[in-house]
């Protein structure tokens, strides 16, 4: 069988650009070997997602006095929150399959091999494509650790599938995965310890927000360890598991009933005839791609997180569209200039475009505007005794190049700060757009 | 004393025009006849927003089962929510005096009296300026309905300042005040029938989505009588106030404890001079302005729901930056291409832009796409058993014309969509921007 386009990696990148591309009339394949929807959509963004709202309807329920609401014998039903997250998954999953479906692509469940560009063998056949896209995404990164191989550990696919609350909980790695999980068991009564080898959580983010949340945290009751190297792990049947950690130069150490290791994620590059294509690589040997996601071979592609630009699903998604554009010969180009960056704590942090940090390392002179959140009416009407934050980041020319802030719902008030970076936006152009009054978004134009 | 600008209103038009120019260095003089903040802060949207988040409160403490959460006993004190709602307000309030005073604003507090166009009057004392911002804003209109005279009745005001929860409410009037006063006392348990004179309520809005929203409400036990035009009312002391209508040539009643007027609002014109001015009116008797908000008077503008164009402060807001950096002849102009609408209610309702009636009158060609809310992986997350739509208008050019949503929250995401509207976006420059994942905003490029 032939194809116009095969598609290796059924998440985000992948269903994106076999979606587009059947859109478009094009002949496509795609292979994925486990569930379409990939990581993000399975076992990690919105299975999170759902099971930290079931977080926060508790944690509303338990703080409705602040709203002059009453409740009494709150509590929460862990193995119902994750078969209702499972349902979650298997409808958003169906969508996306029958979406497949619709635009006539190729489903092939099954490990793809890639014999040469044009050639992928899957289950015994090979399928023949003029452009091959390859989105195999990432992998739980677990370090090498003394002990490790002799102590039970979660990944966060263990953690979203536990059933029974754990008393105490050590979290190896205080980033996005780390501080999400640190607040749902947080929030359901779980004693957290966040072990973190970097000064601050949320490495990459705005560092004084990041240190916000934490104090937020830290007030809730979760302990954090920074700047804290872990050296090695013990266990032993029945009793707790010990995180051995050196933080100054002292040695300490955390006991816990769970532990969650969350320090990373790797490119998955191996086992699916990667090296066959002989592709250009870079000094970290990520796979080297273009503006059109092209590699150094014609008619292969490399979209999602293999590229390693980032580690998100809407940058898959993106990337993913643009290699679907150039194989239509539309003009298009992938910019990174602004990729929003969330944390569904609670409250939540979202940042986009430059920080502060990288600012000062590129020797850009900028300037910054923060205001607290309490300058949004509506923020102030929902969120009592909560403090926030929002920071703008401006060029010498008026353009934005960051913003960044703390508070609900800042996942979803984070765009138009994207928009207005990627569209280069002076602050005012940007003032002359009519925000909706009572709304959080309104934060930023008090802040032009 | 004179003063380079005097502002008459100290509602979101005269604040703002007063901060902006206090800002700019200019000298100032704020003349407010009762509180600073007008009616939007004082006793329209952050007082309703406040009440409404506390019957979302309540609403989800009611529902946290769907999420795997039990509570008992919830229950809610409604003097408890008004003098929050207080709180929240004097909170607010004190936020804008002291940002006007930070900007070095003569706030006067009194009736302020033109003279002519250089002069006010105000306590006895005379104030001279060069420059002269009318803001008075807009009052509840009351009908001459036979019988209103001897029948009690609330206007937002009252409802809002209400401290004992009535058995039922008759709501004469289904715009968004209505509808959002319909949505807090049906949350709170009270029976609540609305009267609208339309054939559909939320009038203004994309006609399907208010369709959908009264269809919500009525499930949830609200009682509705559309194209019922208000003849007139009855009461006797001790008994229920009665509402007699005609729907269909029928004559038709109904009973209630308490009674809402909220028909609509009408600028205030009278009482202040302004007819020592001379300035040139429309048809409808509304004050002439061009795009910089001037009138037919040099010196003379006029900002906020004086102008006939919405009764919004958003649009009041704006229209104050305009006045102001035309004052300081910085090149401005206001736009209404793209004001957002939002009601709310839970679910929220918002749109921008125009709608599929304003197009089909207007004759222009249009194209419509129209996406379950379902399509945005976290508005499944977080809407358990709740559905709501996403639509969008294109023009032939594939400019985004309109963008109207049902589902939380709308409020914070359509301000996507009119920057999408005013930056004159076609929809493949819209869909370059990324969009973080996963959040409700996505919907928006879902349906790109």
């Amino acid at each position: 069988m032939k194809y116009q386009v095969a598609i290796i990696g059924g998440g985000p990148a992948g269903y994106t650009a076999a979606e587009a591309a059947g859109k478009a009339g094009l002949s496509v394949v795609l292979f994925e070997k486990k569930n379409v929807g990939g990581v993000c959509l399975n076992e990690g963004c919105i299975p999170t997602k759902t099971l930290l709202y079931s977080a926060k309807t508790y944690d509303n329920a338990s703080h409705a006095s602040k709203y002059a609401v009453s409740a009494a014998e709150i509590s929460f039903d862990l193995p119902k929150i994750i078969s209702r997250k499972q349902k979650v998954v298997r409808k958003l999953v169906l969508g996306v399959k029958s979406r497949l479906t619709s635009h006539k692509v190729q489903l092939v469940n099954g490990e793809a091999y890639i014999e040469d560009k044009n050639h992928v063998r899957c289950g015994g056949e090979v399928f023949e494509c003029d452009n091959l896209i390859i989105c195999t995404g990432s992998d739980t990164f677990v370090p090498p650790i003394p002990g490790i191989d002799k102590t039970p550990f979660w990944t966060h696919r263990d953690a979203l599938d536990n059933k029974e609350l754990p008393q105490s909980l050590a979290i190896i790695g205080g980033g996005v995965i780390g501080m999400e999980f640190a607040s749902f068991f947080n929030s359901l009564g779980v004693q957290v310890t966040v072990i973190e080898m970097l000064d601050e959580i949320l490495g990459g983010l705005d560092k004084e927000i990041a240190a916000m949340l934490r104090a937020e945290y830290a007030k809730k009751g979760v302990k954090f360890h920074m700047s804290s190297k872990v050296t090695s792990l013990s266990y032993e049947e029945g009793l707790n598991i010990r995180v051995f950690f050196e933080k100054d130069g002292v040695m300490e150490s955390v006991e816990a009933d769970k532990l969650l290791m969350s320090v990373g994620r790797r490119p998955v590059t191996q086992g699916f005839g990667l090296e066959n294509l002989h592709l250009a690589t870079g000094e970290r040997g990520q796979i080297i791609v273009n503006e059109q996601m092209q590699t150094s071979k014609p008619g292969v592609y490399v979209c999602g997180d293999l590229t390693g630009f980032s580690l998100l699903a809407h940058t898959a998604v993106r990337e993913a569209e643009v290699a679907v554009n150039t194989i239509l010969g539309k003009a298009d180009a992938m910019s990174y200039r602004a990729i929003p960056g969330v944390v569904y704590t609670n409250p939540e942090v979202a940042g986009v475009g430059m920080t502060e940090e990288s600012l000062q390392k590129s020797g850009m002179s900028y300037q910054i505007v923060k205001l607290p959140m309490a300058y949004s009416g509506r923020f102030v009407a929902e969120n009592e005794g909560v403090n926030g934050v929002c920071k703008l980041l401006f060029a010498e020319d008026d353009t934005l190049l960051g913003a960044h802030v703390l508070g609900n719902p800042a996942s979803e008030i984070i765009t138009l700060a994207g928009m207005a970076i990627e569209l280069k936006l002076r602050r005012q152009d940007w003032k002359k757009i009519v925000f909706p009054h009572p709304t959080v978004g309104e934060i930023f134009r008090e802040a032009l």
